[in-house]
């Protein structure tokens, strides 16, 4: 029988720790705060929104929504979103994408202070993530699956992984921060031909592509481990993973469900790094306190 | 009998578009120029400065040499630095690495213009190469074996490519690079298990660990097509790759030799970036023409 790797019970264990670590910004006098910018009103972006503000709640970071309309121009984007990237009482930024096609998303990545940069959108970031270097702020997502791995007792090092997806949230992030752990890291996608040998050789597959029930049984490896990345909406509604979870979990060590796996921790991984940007700016100069 | 790559013929083929792009860009009244900045005179620097300033010779760029003393303050540094940066006439700079003790290569790394960062060192440039952007200025070691997999007619699509080596020069640049190609690609290290077995399973393997003759003839599949990248000197003052040449040659179907190889290579790729960034210059304010 195989151990379900549920998101709840990895925040809750960070939860613990991340109380703590507001606790001492408090009593240095520092109020760690998120700001959520969104574009319009999109159902995805308000479910995420609310987990995430729930959770803030929850460990005590204030956070703010900036609500900017569907149709803002470049132009009045950028004022909102420089008062928010100046503002001394602001330590972290999600901004929710995709934009709106009138938006540059490449200016903003440009503009967003990589000091506030909580998903890993700034190139400052991203160049970071590509060196290995832990000051860097991965996506939430990327992350989530190496605090999943590390609460499981996952040993990495010297480990055959497949990361199956190459997207700049998940597949190509989550395959350097794998990399930093020492893992032998293989990298699929669409082109990969003969994937099913390429999982089966894996013994931690992590499926990122965003195709229902893609990775069957037959694919995976006696005892391997699984991490699900994928959130797929059935024709009834139902939501699944890239993993066909109840054939595949009979095979496995250890699996991720969908729902209830990796999306269950993007929100703590989200306020770790708001507590840890608080904390950097703590020692900066122009930092507010109080 | 396998077919040797050689970085001569590369360079050959690659040398008449350059001078054809040389001489267009001198009819638009641009003089491509690189500078060269060496703190020392080190004898590997020296060896490489005579290549590239040859090879741009050939090709008809004007190439400058900065020597800097071995004792320079990091001050005294950024002021020479920042001159060559901002001087219009000069489109590329390549810095030679490792830099003294004394000076903050990581502050320097900050200030280079990316747009005149020859050898990918900017992390401007390293967050392209990570997401794939081919406006990226890669390592011209990197981008060596991508010329030379081309030239010599090497499909990457779908292939399974085995990088040994997760520099920022090597290894990690060109894994992302071989990915944009639709490569699937392992990343091997030092403490990659079983290093025989993956090296077994990949139809191209890239070796870039700087461990002479390290990869032997039966780590290596019937067929494969090997680069490689090391250059190792032995104790008699001979140089060799990090592929037991003699060896493995008979194995596979292409195969770089050390001499003679990728480091034949990249003074081409320095010259095409040059080349790239003067063209780039023409079409923004403040360029220098003529």
């Amino acid at each position: 029988m195989s151990i379900q790797m549920r998101g709840a019970e990895v925040a809750k264990a960070m939860k613990e720790k991340l109380i703590r670590e507001r606790e001492e910004l408090n009593a240095a006098g520092v109020n760690p705060c998120l700001t959520i910018i969104r574009v319009g009103a999109k159902e995805n972006d308000l479910a995420y929104e609310r987990g995430a503000k729930k959770r803030m709640e929850m460990i005590g970071i204030e956070c703010r929504i900036a609500e900017l309309p569907e149709d803002i121009s470049q132009e009045e984007f950028e004022d909102a979103f420089c008062k928010i990237n100046k503002d001394p009482e602001v330590h972290g930024i999600l901004l929710f994408q995709p934009l709106p096609e009138q938006l540059d998303v490449e200016k903003i990545r440009q503009m967003i202070d990589p000091a506030k940069d909580m998903d890993g959108m700034s190139p400052v970031n991203l160049a970071k993530i590509f060196e290995g270097d832990r000051t860097a702020y991965a996506p939430c997502t990327s992350e989530a699956v190496m605090h999943i791995m590390n609460h499981y007792g996952i040993e990495l090092q010297g480990k055959r992984v497949t990361v199956i997806g190459r997207s700049m949230v998940v597949g190509k992030p989550l395959s350097m921060l794998m990399l930093g752990q020492n893992a032998t890291v293989t990298i699929c996608h669409s082109r990969t031909k003969d994937l099913a040998d390429r999982c089966r050789e894996a013994e931690i597959i992590v499926a990122a592509i965003g195709r229902a029930n893609h990775i069957t049984a037959d694919m995976i490896a006696e005892g391997a481990v699984v991490a699900d990345v994928g959130i797929n909406v059935l024709e009834d509604g139902t939501l699944c993973g890239d993993v066909d979870y109840e054939n595949v979990r009979e095979k496995v060590s250890h699996i991720t469900p969908v729902p209830g796996g990796v999306g269950n921790v993007t929100t703590s991984v989200l306020a770790s790094h708001v507590l840890r940007a608080a904390r950097t700016g703590q020692n900066e100069p122009g930092q507010r306190r109080g």
